[in-house]
């Protein structure tokens, strides 16, 4: 998915459904705005630095958020 | 608190219990790695663009992180 879509929204599409958790060096959580009527979610893979959108309405991505949160409270 | 800690950790303390949802911009969750033992989670004020870390335990933080991704999901 390229980001810098039409609008101000960072991500074109979607985004997606999975991603290696252990590639991700940091995941972006961005709320709706007026500049992107959209809530999004980037991460940046490790090594690449690469900057990869991920739906927000994949279970997989809301769990990868749940066990991120989980693990920081241990 | 400010940032960049002595070691590769972007935040010197635990960083902050609150801080106001609308003034939200951006939320950065960056898991453990190898430079810096701790996940860190870091917002970017909305205006100011300034960065601040938040505290990974407090339970406010952890909701906060729930509400975003639930609103993703609607």
């Amino acid at each position: 998915t390229s980001l810098y879509g039409k609008g101000r929204c960072f991500c074109l599409r979607d985004g997606d459904d999975f991603v290696r958790r252990r590639n991700i060096e940091k995941l972006e959580v961005i709320p709706k705005s007026p500049m992107c009527q959209r809530l999004e979610i980037i991460v940046t893979l490790k090594g690449t630095a690469e900057q990869r959108c991920l739906n927000p309405q994949s279970k997989f991505v809301q769990n990868l958020i749940n066990t991120l949160r989980k693990r920081s409270s241990k």
